[in-house]
């Protein structure tokens, strides 16, 4: 028997118990929780099998009550001794996705983002923001089958692109590669087609929260995306960070969104404080060039499950909806490259280089803190990634 | 043992044998082929676990040379004398989904069709095609969870409708409830990150087709699509056949798409003829209203996939990707009501009365046939859903 030591000032303690699908060596991934710089198998420490699998789903599907009563007896165990099988150095073992994706819906809820993007996609258009913005949440699907976890090399994707002065598109990698900072929300449990998640019953129905980076080919964006919205500009891949953070251990985080003015419709009324008290990092070849602010998004997550089912679309264990990127009022506050460089104009400076759009061999990495209980805080792992050259396509 | 009556005219002869799921009774649900007005069971028949299962998942990944030897393997078998417990009357079988979904994407690959929809919600647009649209064939990711097999109920959507009078938007049941006549592709063979799908290698990597319905609210879509594409518009229902039109079967009825000009893209360019001939048939309360004719659409099913996949976009099986509504140069070949009807102002005559979008209570059935070997006709079965009134949200 151990027991597991945590830094007092370690973002990952008691308060915060963060899952994840984890594997030794050539074992099997199972899942685990994070403690200081500790995984501990959580099939082994609970001696309950539906940790011994390669997904968080079978748990998540559980519901509620039942990530309530887990995380108290987790929180229970790991304050005594523990068994040594249990306990891993994080460096010992890799991470992998931590779920089975099933639907994957991107929103678009910050409205620094959202009208910064309208002034440089739409510079014609007096207003920056499309008359349905600040009625719905605007969203769209995007591809499950490209989410990858943290570390997965992102190869440069080619595509289709038309400048203003090209009279054809041409086809090749992209030449403006970007990111989007965004957290992404895990269903745990789902609904039947026909049924909704009214905004009240949001907090039983999300999971929990990672970090998530929407890479995007705005190039390719730009050309495709009219009418019916983004496809290969965003569909190459997507990165999450491989450690879920329980919606239950962000308590303290929530805060009340930005004033919603239009007040939206009664479906999307929220009783509560919503908004995430999340402070977010990117990391550019290792240069923080952004924070963006979790607690600016103007739509919030109990919101967009609401709206994403309003119609009787069914949800399941294992959608995950995406934020949209989180940029807030001021240039350093950005979340996206297109948008802190406006539109490649003005170059950020990286370890003494100036950088628009990514370059081969660049690596994002998105980082992120929020309050927890007791006055510490939470960490998110990290969402990272590096860019790798394009194969084919010239 | 017996021996399986197949009438000479027959939709359903040795020439097509569709895959789909079946049960029987609580028996658990299986693959079967269907054959005349029989179901056989093709577990029973082969004697191989595969198609014991609730999916055609299993089968589909084991790839093109085993699609081509087990359907040589059933032919040879269903000629001769085959056990009594592998076959099963039409009418006592109980069908299922028969693929467990991927992602799922939408096209938009009729010409008629784009520029019909581009005068009725651009009307401003002295062009009515999108200036990317024949350069690359657009399309969305839909809700993969949506998709149910033929004869769920459909439930009206609830949602946000902006009419041009309404000072804001409203909220309540759609009403201007639509059908999209399109064909489904599956997707039987995946790629991993970074690789893509050639035209040329199209054939090993599509496992066959579906009829295809993607109920649409205009009334929803038409406020919430700028600039993100359709959501909620489209993701609370599509609805499949449940048999799975090998495209092996579908070599007869292999013809040329419409000319394209501009010549597309290398990545693009076809070099055998990849349109199909087959021909739909849209029942509305019982009386046909349209004819659509796949063979009109511009797009192939082999640039869909060539195009999804050539940013190195992931491709699993079980994707699911849709042609986006048939419609021909005709009124009577036009497969959505919208176009049918010209957004409402033109209505058609359904069993003696007039109508635009769908009423609750009615019913929409897709149906479809095409030239297969020995001058035989293939059919696809039906895709059928009954519209029932919303629930809440008034």
């Amino acid at each position: 028997m151990t027991t597991v030591p945590v830094a007092a000032d370690s973002l990952y303690g008691v308060t915060n118990l963060p899952y994840g699908v984890f594997s030794v060596g050539e074992s099997a991934p199972r899942v685990g929780t994070r403690l200081g710089d500790t995984v501990v198998d959580l099939a082994v420490l609970l001696g309950d099998d539906v940790f011994a699998r390669p997904s968080l789903n079978d748990f998540m599907a559980q519901g509620y009550d039942r990530w309530v009563a887990v995380r108290r007896e987790i929180t229970e165990r790991v304050a005594g001794e523990i068994p040594d099988e249990a306990v891993h150095a994080l460096d010992d073992v890799t991470m992998h996705l931590p779920v089975e994706v099933a639907d994957y819906v991107d929103f678009y809820a910050s409205e620094h983002h959202a009208a910064n993007l309208g002034r440089l996609f739409r510079p014609d258009n007096p207003e920056p923001l499309m008359p349905n913005w600040k009625h719905l949440p605007v969203g769209y699907h995007g591809r499950a089958g490209s989410i990858v976890v943290s570390g997965t090399d992102i190869v440069r994707p080619c595509g289709q692109r038309k400048g203003k002065d090209d009279a054809v598109p041409v086809f090749g990698p992209s030449v403006r590669l970007d990111i989007e900072a965004e957290l992404g929300f895990l269903v745990g449990t789902g609904t039947a087609m026909g049924d909704t998640v009214p905004v009240a019953e949001a907090d039983r129905a999300i999971f929990g929260v990672v970090l998530f980076n929407d890479w995007s080919a705005r190039d390719i964006q730009a050309w495709e995306y009219v009418p019916l919205g983004p496809n290969l500009g965003k569909s190459f891949a997507s990165t999450i960070s491989p450690w879920v953070v329980p919606l239950l251990a962000l308590e303290p985080a929530r805060v009340p969104t930005p004033v919603q003015d239009p007040r939206p419709l009664p479906y999307l009324a929220m009783e509560s404080p919503w908004g995430l008290d999340v402070d977010l990092s990117v990391r550019w070849n290792g240069c923080e060039v952004s924070r963006p602010p979790y607690r600016e998004m103007y739509w919030s997550p109990a919101q967009m499950l609401a709206h994403v089912t309003v119609n009787g679309a069914p949800s399941r264990t294992g959608d995950v909806f995406a934020s949209g990127t989180i940029s807030g009022p001021d240039r350093d506050t950005r979340g996206a490259f297109i948008e802190l460089t406006w539109g490649g104009a003005e170059p950020v400076s990286v370890g003494g280089e100036q950088r628009t759009f990514l370059e081969d061999g660049d690596e994002v990495t998105i980082t992120a803190s929020a309050p927890g209980a007791g006055g510490a805080r939470l960490g998110f792992g990290e969402a990272t990634g590096r860019i790798l050259p394009a194969t084919g396509g010239d």
